[in-house]
């Protein structure tokens, strides 16, 4: 083995975090930069701040909510389990949470000066959008490297790798579940302050989006900030966190665990996906100075950014490859060389390009999918729904095609880890897919500040062009969220599956192993597929029932504020802002529990009902990933091609603004609303938790399935 | 063995066959009993003509278009298997069609008799909607039962039972095939033309429902009786036939194939389902005459029908399986009773009844769920639309977790076979549930009949009141055939894990026998779980696609018809009838074609991918079922309770006919008219074809796997 081979082999994981501080240390450089520019006049400041305030309100009530439940969850580990797995959910929870706060931060930092800097030129906006989303794009991939790295160079020293790994479980659950409430939570809030404002505002009181006589204004606003950034970000925090400890507990498994492998392949297994984490926040820096220096149209530019960043990342990853493996690995029952695992890592940069690419064509207004919408729009409500809801449907086709070729190619070079491997790549992208995400949100928020500022209507037409690249933009990162979290779930089920063998051993008297191959002729697997397969099903019910109560809430305290102060509507008063943001805080809390502890329930019942067991469980965990990735395809592509088929219909098409076209667009849009952020994006999480939470369990309930 | 026990074997069979044509010789009795009540006035007897000629004429067409599919893969088959294959696919093909034909016939019939009964008295209008339903129930059962009784004892003859069993999968295939395409045909039919008439009638003319200047009238009127009836019918006879086929199948497989046991049971396995479908149609007698001789709430009637048939069957189903199977019998690992298998006799008749009240429940006007829909209506069509898909998906939860308890139950009391039991006497029931299926489309042509005709507003609101009963009722018999479809899909795939055990034998030197475990564990079964998942998300997409398109015919000709004749809307000039029927008679049989083929050409193809192949193939037979259960579930539910929360709303609440909520319900409405009548329902035979398809192609594809 050569010197470098050696270095890398002993020093990979430091050197992995080293680049996610280096990434962390140009994400404080970009916010100085945010912080330096001009927030924009007086009105400008005190919205933006109004806005601020409501964030961070909801926030510290939802971290608060979720410590309470957190910490129960931490007393159970801490019993059932052992204080490592205890004290990793609490990091991987604390670290979500932090991911979502800092996303927010920014957010609210970067939207003002997005606005002012609209009044200058569209480049200058564009930057200053984009800064904003780099900057939560390097902090939660920073964040998720980190945190992963830490927990397992700490805990190897105290309780040695195995068990370091297997501590990992906790933290990956701690992201997850609480990323499931962050998610919810978000997107109920943002959702029915949407539909709220809507429903009152728009329909009843004849008054435009972002009106500042809508007592609602201001929630909705707080709403992309809580929802679409700081949900979004502790969303994909978790994602790649559970992508990164997958790879690691099936390297463990699968490589470590195989006495054909020296000790040198079993410590390689773990340390690439730290190599490949590093490589990739540097090639996120590099994306973004492209967008920093590259000028052209937003769409263009931003999509560079992303090519820009996978070269990088792929360049890189071939000397990594070969200086950690050997000439060859065993992987189940094939032999591997260095270069087979190179292509399956290749895998999972080329699936973010293929995602992207069909995210776009289902979302973006310049394809036939949106515009059939918006056509069948002409002929009333019923047929935009119909054509949206067949136009979600469609979507699915391509990327599951996809995300089967990716398995099997990724399994044919690297069996399980190979599958592993391409995740792990894929989410190592996030650092640049994020900031594009995040840019969305800003814009959005821009947009709104500049019309609540009355600043002229160039700088609102600035922020509207790259509002919708931003809208399909945030499709995009919601296609890459749930086949990426497809691909980890797969992961996380073999974990179990290898867990479990492990736990039960061969020959256990009581336990028949043919059970353990979950074969599809077994009726208990079928059964566990179809539990699985309902939880999406339930989950997203139970989701879109949450919107409607809180958009519920909101549209009585609307009605309540415009019938006690007639002046509000001829613009003499003003309305209390605070009692609709504080009301929509309340009611997304209190909603968010129930679907959110579904998967939970789920899991602990098949469990423990004696019936059941593990072996439906193995099958729950593959339903849920099933019909949980068509569910979550099906609702986000549905719903951003409605949102853009309004869009489209805006631009003067199909009759344009206040035409019945329009309307019936207005309906599809709504409708789309909780589909595509509040109950699509959260299926993400959920399948995680799902499958996270049954390995977990496996030690405590086996004497229960042994008996 | 005692005589009656002997007698029993050697003549189950006929017995059951006899019992059969006592159903049919019933069924010919009510025809007499509807032919010889008064057709009514000479307008009444017109407007049925059109409506009969109109009808005569899609079937008509659609039998020529499925003549040329069917006799193409008659030769097919020919090539590649064997005669008795391609024979019983002709049977089961021409049967399917035939039972379509029949129910349309007989609701033509009985429609203008009861509209012409509801001027005497409620009682005499349900009954000849009723005995028109009865007649298509006891005749698609009967068929079914002499369409596969009498091929298998012919086919015995000629070439054995062993090869005749085989055989009756080529039965199968064509009765499955042909009803996809005649539920898509019927289904895009009707909502084209509901659709189609309403978008130009209601919305652009101002024209109630049948009004009879709106030139798509009769079109809309004959789409009830190609849709609801000719399409109902074939699907029932194919999931009879298929579930009495897959019963005959696995029993030869698993109980003949065994050579514990001995030659007896191996043949009373093959004779059990026959005898056990010949006690229900005497049930379904028995159920029929409850009708003509009880008085009381029309849906309490039916129900009591429905119940009456099940203790019949429940009663008279112990001696038979006692006298049929000797103490000890085994099945799998295990040794089972004849107490186990009438016990999993009596879960599909228990299963009938749950899922009667599931559907119930979600459906009917007087529980929460619909009137949730209509409370939402309130606030607009986007909020209808959304409780509305909530709903459905809330629907999927309590049958998706009975079926999981009937899967446990019965497989407990017989393994794979023990299921194929619990199917056939869950699908032995059909006789009567059908009877309350046609019973709905009889009693809205009856009410759309008493409009045209102008007859006093007693007799529409007899009909009225007939056709909310009936409405429930359509949903009732969807939940009932869906979740039925579910079970024999599973036992199919039972069949087909069987079957390819069989032909590659346990030692094959190019195949790994670990495969045929079809463990979760394999990326192949994985793929192939998404390849299946996604066919219900594409090929209900297609549906309402073809749909759309079809309706955008009927749109137009409408338009055309009402700019070039503007005597139409004044009542002076007569629309054009038969062109509309003639428009969507071809638009129907265009648009079917692709999504029906679609299952076929999934099968095909991942059978002759070589990447993918068997495994893979396992894999989407499993994933077909969980997501087309889900799919059928969700969309059948959402159209049912959308539907009957217009309806509510109509009764006069949240502000009735014409207030804003009505506008929305009506979205609401067309939106789950493709949904609970072309697409949901048309999942259940697609799940049976690809399932039937993949055991039938196995020797054709066998040497292409095992090379």
């Amino acid at each position: 083995m050569s010197f470098f081979a050696r270095f890398l082999l002993n020093n990979g994981i430091p050197l992995g975090l080293v680049c996610a501080l280096v990434g962390l240390a140009f994400a404080i450089y970009l916010i100085r930069t945010i912080v330096a520019a001009s927030p924009g006049n007086e009105r400008m400041r005190q919205i933006a701040g109004a806005i601020e305030e409501g964030a961070r309100a909801y926030l510290r009530r939802q971290v608060f909510t979720i410590s309470i439940i957190a910490a129960i969850i931490f007393v159970l580990l801490l019993i059932t389990k052992d204080a490592p797995t205890a004290i990793g959910f609490v990091i991987g929870a604390a670290c979500s949470l932090t991911a979502g706060y800092i996303g927010m931060r920014i957010a609210v930092l970067a939207n003002t000066r997005t606005t002012q800097a609209a009044t200058t030129s569209r480049h200058e906006a564009l930057k200053a959008a984009f800064n904003g989303g780099a900057v939560t794009g390097l902090l939660v991939v920073g964040l998720a490297l980190l945190a992963v790295g830490v927990f397992y160079v700490v805990a190897t020293k105290f309780i040695g790798s195995a068990n370091a790994v297997r501590s990992l479980v906790g933290l990956a659950l701690g992201s997850s579940l609480i990323s499931v409430f962050a998610r919810l939570g978000g997107g109920i809030y943002t959702k029915a302050a949407d539909v709220g404002a809507d429903l009152v505002g728009k329909i009843e009181s004849n008054l435009d989006e972002d009106d500042p006589r809508n007592p609602a204004t201001i929630a909705d606003n707080v709403g992309d900030n809580v929802g679409d950034c700081a949900g979004m970000a502790a969303d994909v925090f978790e994602t790649y966190a559970v992508s990164l400890i997958g790879a690691i507990l099936l390297g463990a498994l699968t490589l470590g665990g195989n006495a054909a492998n020296g000790a040198d392949i079993a410590k390689a297994a773990i340390v690439y996906p730290f190599v490949l984490g590093g490589i990739s926040v540097l090639g996120a820096i590099i994306g973004i100075l492209y967008v920093a220096f590259k000028r052209g149209k937003p769409g263009a530019i931003l999509m560079g950014a992303v090519l820009a960043s996978g070269i990088v990342s792929a360049v890189l990853y071939w000397p990594a490859t070969h200086l950690l493996f050997p000439k060859s690995v065993q992987i189940g029952d094939a032999l591997h060389d260095p270069t087979d695992l190179y292509f399956a890592s290749l895998i999972g940069l080329v699936m973010t390009g293929v995602v992207v690419i069909i995210t776009n064509y289902y979302t973006s207004t310049s394809f036939s999918p949106v515009r059939s919408i918006a056509k069948a729009s002409e002929t009333g409500h019923a047929t935009n729904i119909i054509a949206g809801l067949a136009i979600g449907q469609h979507a699915t086709a391509l990327p599951v095609g996809f995300i089967g070729i990716a398995i099997l190619l990724s399994f044919h070079f690297g069996g399980l880890y190979g599958i592993a491997i391409a995740v792990t790549s894929m989410l190592s992208m996030a650092g640049v897919i994020i900031s594009l995400d995040a840019f969305g949100p800003i814009t959005d928020n821009a947009g709104g500040i500049a019309v609540m500022s009355q600043l002229p209507k160039e700088v609102r037409a600035i922020t509207d062009e790259l509002d919708a690249v931003g809208n399909t933009m945030k499709a995009v990162t919601k296609g890459y969220a749930i086949a990426s979290a497809g691909l980890a779930a797969l992961v996380l089920f073999g974990s179990y599956v290898e867990e479990l063998k492990a736990h039960i051993g061969t020959g256990h008297a009581s336990f028949d192993p043919h059970f353990l191959e979950f074969s599809l002729t077994e009726p208990k697997v079928i059964i566990g597929l179809f539990i699985g397969g309902l939880l999406p099903f339930l989950f997203t019910a139970f989701s879109m029932d949450a919107v409607g109560k809180a958009a519920g809430s909101v549209v009585r305290e609307v009605r309540r504020q415009l019938a006690a102060k007639p002046g509000i509507l001829r613009g003499e008063e003003t309305p209390d802002y605070g009692t609709c943001v504080d009301i929509v805080t309340r009611a997304a809390l209190r909603e968010m529990i129930v679907p959110a502890l579904l998967p939970v329930i789920f899991v602990l019942v098949v469990a423990a009902v004696p019936a059941l067991g593990p072996v439906v469980l193995g099958g729950v965990l593959v339903g849920t990933i099933v019909t949980g990735l068509f569910v979550a395809i099906a609702m986000t592509s549905s719903g951003g091609a409605w949102d853009n088929a309004k869009k489209y219909i805006e631009e003067g098409n199909h009759g344009g603004k206040h035409s019945p076209a329009h309307a019936a667009s207005v309906t599809g849009d709504t409708v789309g609303d909780p589909y595509k952020d509040t109950a699509g994006p959260a299926i993400n999480p959920m399948i995680k938790v799902v499958n996270i939470l049954a390995i977990l369990i496996i030690p405590i309930f086996l004497k229960l399935w042994l008996r």
